[in-house]
């Protein structure tokens, strides 16, 4: 019986989990890090304060569990996003490269992340973990760019050319934070991808 | 008598008034907008609940005239650094341009327009305001741009090469937000400037 029962039971308890962890980033981002107590996320989960308390004991098991959560998810959606592009050549898969990195920073786990991100800088429990993270993903987004670009990094200039690109990719996303920002966001992204085409290539 | 007076009363009044909108941004960001009532930023300003009423009679108007606040800050920071640019001339000039313009984006004052953007986000009734003004700060700092970069608009691309370099320098500032990037910043502001430059001239 017990092994019978066991497979819904986890899936019972991995999508409390789930519920928790979605719960604490629109939390955050709604009460900010003093507002966000676990009761708070339980309610806002429909999720007992017991049973949040068995997934996590405290307000920062929870809020690391959260930023680990959005790190694992935007890792996912970049291999997402760029897997398909192998197949592309040439100047098309330069633009295709720029046109899906600047996509992931302006969807909504971009969003999610820049809300942990701005809690963090004001809260010293949650930086650290953030601050690795944040650090994991941008390593891990600057090696698929380098190796999707076809950039040849022993040469120089070429490493401080991606990180700009990444750079303003991020920086895109913030600009459409606030407003619909595409129809400008399609042009930049189209003038730079062949820029930076030349940049490589030159 | 009352001409005497007023002039020091106007003082004590205006520096009220700045307490109050500095409170109001510091409170916005460790409380978000939820937490963030007209009590709470009168206490951390030191000023009695009355006063503050007097000042900004809702919670919309004192955070309307933070966000004008911190927007009039920034034009004037953007001012201050890019004017003595004027004086130089050839690639330094880029250079100069490029990295003031990402000083003004990794400072103190954009840390307080990201935190009033990331809770204007989730907060419609701050949302207006702060894209508007973010809208007029925008069109301010491009202008500057293309005028001390000697960029000539009319040729095709060159309005999304300055573009896409601001986009770059919000990027930055966000990269900054929770740990010191200066070091690597300082290759991307070096080499980006030179690309920059190549595109302006060529």
């Amino acid at each position: 019986m017990g092994t019978v029962t066991k497979g819904p039971q986890q899936d019972r308890s991995r999508a409390t989990r789930l519920r928790l962890l979605e719960a604490a980033i629109a939390c955050l981002a709604e009460h900010g890090w003093s507002g966000s107590t676990v009761s708070l996320v339980a309610t806002r989960a429909g999720v007992s304060r017991g049973a949040a308390q068995h997934h996590f004991p405290t307000r920062e098991d929870l809020f690391t569990a959260a930023v680990e959560y959005v790190a694992e998810q935007r890792s996912a959606a970049l291999r997402e996003a760029l897997d398909p592009v192998r197949g592309v050549v040439g100047p098309a898969r330069t633009y295709l490269v720029v046109r899906e990195l600047v996509g992931v920073y302006t969807g909504p786990l971009f969003r999610a992340a820049l809300h942990l991100w701005v809690a963090a800088a004001d809260e010293e429990r949650l930086r650290a973990g953030v601050t690795d993270l944040e650090a994991r993903v941008g390593r891990e987004t600057h090696r698929m760019a380098v190796e999707l670009l076809g950039a040849d990094e022993t040469r120089p200039g070429v490493r401080e050319t991606v990180q700009g690109l990444l750079d303003m990719a991020r920086g895109l996303g913030l600009a459409n934070l606030l407003t619909d920002d595409s129809a400008r966001r399609e042009r930049v992204v189209d003038h730079w991808a062949g820029l930076l085409d030349d940049v490589l290539r030159g």
